[in-house]
């Protein structure tokens, strides 16, 4: 009934999975400096604790239930016969990993892996709520996303679910494929981004009465920066982490996906130079930021079964695309994002799958592999967007998910934390800093 | 004669050990950021760079003298015969690691972990002596520690010592079994750090002339939670490090070790935000990484040996306990640790000791396992804390430790570095930050 | 026609060196953290977005054609016959690395490998161009640097070219040594920074007119010394993975790397900790950091073939030298390198390239390594200098390579990208901080 490649590892192959799964943290450490920096001083403590708490409910929700609807391929599952076959949408694992050894089996690999990951998932929302979203809000919040809505989408991409079936089942290339999660970590924390900000609304200020957006610069962008370079670390484990416990890569073909994920950032980050020059004049290093990580973002799905020239494409494209929607969200659309949450996670991410169908290559050639991958995304938008709204929605009839006017001109520091991050350093007070 | 677990080594499981080890000095930065961002502006270059100090000499000494004394199971050690039995009490090396082939055995990986890790023990007194603690008095206490406090003790635990011994000895369970250090590293160093706290007394205008203590805020909480992240990854690699060397579990059973160590991090500092949160109202910033990280210092000892849900018990006891010690040492015993060293890394290391005696499991069952951990818990109350405590007080007659009022005055950077660490910002100068 | 020692590489191999790559990052996060530290607020974000640049531009130019002429040992070169003796010279490999199988073998890890630290290579002159240095002029530099300059050697000495083959050829010892890079990446890095210096000259008021120098300030201590903490990781990663790939050591054999990274950092840190403390009364924490980075530089390339004592001494020299160094460029030769970069770099990987000629044993013994050794470093002065000094000069002639005053005065965030990297915090004004 498997779907997916998952040969038995070797105990080398586990070995470099859990070295690569420490890596993994460094994602959500690079993400919690990027969200802080693009950030106002005011709210700094809040979003890095906020950051901690985030791993720390996702984690512990995973372990409680989300594993347990996740699963991996092979292993106890839920199945619908919809004309003549059987289709695999939920994993029937018991709750806090009591059915499975934690004993180096690519299934308690996943787990680990995912305990780690699915904090970054849900990390990626605090980029859009970023100094107005409420720490009590945030954590039932992440406990959503981690106990339900990303296990139900990763069962169906890596527990063997229907999305990985539609291989089997219709021809469609080997199913629904992502090797480092750039739809199930990254898309839909990305789309959750999307949902909250339009929950809460843009931050006081930012639009003025004719809907013009203000620019309000992060505080610091020496945090975003060294943020950037954490994250490449981090993605370099959970490519590769990803690469062998979901597309059955052997751990020597791991250097494809490392100088994979280095090219599709650089080019990324380039591109994001190039653009932002030539439509400000100077290039602008927040941007330049989002660019980067929009590499990492969409380099993951395909890191395994793509050429570097093909990653090369891929980074380029996403250099391109996330530089643009932070723009057509901001002032289009007006969703104020301040981390840019939704275009580098999102647009990045789906950019990615995509991206697999267009250049993915195999050993034995397979066909309509990209329809697959559109079925995928097709899920995110179609299925995913409005779940991940509609529990956020829900859970704002329970707990207010915004601050108040006078939490937001305090600063989330001082009304929820009681203490600035930064006491003894003097800081502008005035509302917004122009230069 | 070596009374512990200690397989030889696949080709796998030395490779990984050394993945693992070289993540260690993430949990030597960590710490120092954390330490650094809970002390004042006028402090921060003087915090970072004794941290550095401590990294080094803490690893020459172990080079030049410690390894001589800590050894490791089945090596060459001066034993004396108790009541007909053969104790073994301190290791028989050559200095220099002159008798060690660095080739990859586990008695040479333990080499270069520890002289990561006792790097790590050694820093943990930086949170304590904050703020006063002089340089050159931190580089000889770190000497003393690192050559031969922590050897004698690590010796007796993780070199087939007596506490070790005690198991085959006198049936207490298996010995006095530490995976991670919690003794070893954590408590010996927490335990240090009280010694410190004690002799050079609490900062200028930490308690008022009643007795009651006043808050002085650390100066950069994005520090402090950047740190918490680091250490995160780091104490992944030590505890796999140590589960491997000193607990004999094989490379394929890091993965119940990662899961141990996120869970019980997570849980704790979950739990320091819903104490702080009741008690004063609101989250506080400070302690819940102070939570966080005594969660991550009780999962060592056990990280190995104990079920997912038991790790979820210790993180929770090891949040609860740390928050109230906190409080604890600060009103009630008049114990100025402004990084909470004591109760983060003695008490989280103790009560994780301690836990491990009530929740770990073997393959086959042990009966007076807790016996075991509670003499290992007395040798470091009755024997280490005395040790530590006498040595800084010899120390003191011969370097004085704490720097003079005009020193605390000026801030420890310009006082004995001469330069501030921040010097282009503006900050406060009033004494204290009320806000 | 291999002259080196690469042996097939077993799956272990392979996996440990994969595991070592992905920490090379962290040495580039630590040097921007450094080189942004030691400068200027008003050029912090500049600094930080050039690191990003560099890391990214370095990697596509070594996807593109670097690694087409760089090559590894016993893969197509170009060969001259001088003398009877077939000298390989450059390597001939297509561009794009579409000769490449990335599946393990050891030239796909080097070229992994040099991905990254090509990177790195180029992150050096970083530190002598800060606060004046043009962003356009740092991308084509790099382009130079890592699409023809480091290639170019890195042939000669890891890709089976003539400097690694002057010891079959002429019998000196094992031909031209190099494990970790000292010499490739930190020598090249290093004498590139040194011509950067020259091009562009020292910042606007460093120097009186009398040609005194004046001290200006890092503007924050705190990232100096982080990145201290993360290059140590970032090297204990490059100086393995160079060990396994450059100099054929067994997996099991890092951990002596380790060991001597270890011990080559700490004692240079504490030699640089006396002699501050001996010339100006107290310990001076950017030259203390330095001397810490001179540690790791000097530890590359012997890291595999010394004993630990060796270290010791290769250490201790190299953080005299490096603090010596600095105020020797600084004082007598006028050359004002606010990193520290020529010193650290170029004098440390020297001497370390140098010091594996006096203290290198191997299972077999041979005479004249330390001739090979002196070849190699001729070559760096007597070649690549000039080379990499003429192609800056070159570049001048068509990218202006200095910011105009306007630019330094305002610095050069705002000069060259419209924004400051704090704007939330009060500064000071005035040109030079004094205290």
């Amino acid at each position: 009934m498997t779907q997916q490649f998952v040969p038995a590892l070797s105990e080398t192959g586990t070995a470099l999975s859990i070295a690569c799964i420490f890596l993994v943290p460094l994602c959500g450490a690079g993400l919690a400096l990027i969200n802080t920096g693009l950030g106002r001083s005011r709210s700094a403590a809040h979003s890095m604790l906020a950051a901690l708490c985030v791993i720390a409910v996702a984690a512990l929700m995973y372990f409680a239930c989300g594993y347990s609807w996740q699963g991996f391929a092979g292993r106890p599952a839920h199945v619908i016969t919809v004309s003549g076959k059987a289709w695999n949408w939920i994993a029937a694992e018991p709750f806090f990993l009591r059915g499975l050894q934690l004993d180096g089996s690519p299934a308690s690999l996943a787990a680990l892996l995912q305990m780690l990951s699915v904090g970054l998932a849900a990390m990626i929302p605090l980029g859009s709520g970023s100094d107005r979203w409420r720490l009590s809000a945030i954590c039932v919040s992440t406990a959503l996303l981690a106990g339900f809505t990303y296990p139900l989408y990763a069962h169906w991409v890596w527990g063997g679910g229907w999305l990985a079936q539609v291989g089997a089942h219709y021809g469609l290339g080997r199913g629904f494929l992502d090797a480092g999660g750039g739809s199930t970590i990254q898309a839909v924390g990305g789309l959750t981004a999307l949902a909250i900000a339009w929950i809460i609304g843009p931050r006081r200020g930012k639009y003025s009465p004719d809907g013009m957006p203000t620019a309000i610069p992060g505080h610091n962008a020496v945090l975003v920066l060294l943020g950037c370079a954490l994250a490449l670390v981090g993605w370099l484990g959970l490519n590769s982490a990803g690469a062998i416990l979901f597309a059955g890569v052997a751990p020597t073909a791991v250097v494809l996906v490392g100088v994979n994920t280095v090219i599709s950032a650089a080019v990324a980050a380039l591109a994001a130079v190039m653009i932002t020059r030539m439509r400000f004049g100077k290039p602008d290093a927040s941007l330049v930021a989002n660019g980067w990580v929009g590499g990492l973002v969409a380099s993951s799905a395909a890191c395994a079964s793509v050429t570097p020239a093909a990653a090369l494409v891929i980074g380029l494209v996403a250099g391109i695309l996330v530089t643009v929607s932070i723009e057509l969200f901001e002032v289009r659309l007006a969703v104020d994002d301040p981390g840019g949450a939704v275009s580098v996670h999102a647009v990045g991410g789906i950019w990615g799958v995509l991206a697999l169908g267009f250049f993915a290559h195999f050993p034995k050639p397979v066909s309509g592999q990209w329809l697959a991958q559109l079925v995928g995304v097709a899920t995110l938008l179609g299925f995913v967007l409005p779940l991940t709204y509609g529990l956020n929605w829900l859970l704002e009839r329970f707990v207010p998910q915004r601050a108040p006017l006078e939490g937001e001109r305090l600063g989330m520091d001082v009304y929820e934390l009681g203490a600035t991050a930064y006491p003894e350093f003097v800081t502008h007070t005035e509302e917004f800093i122009q230069r």
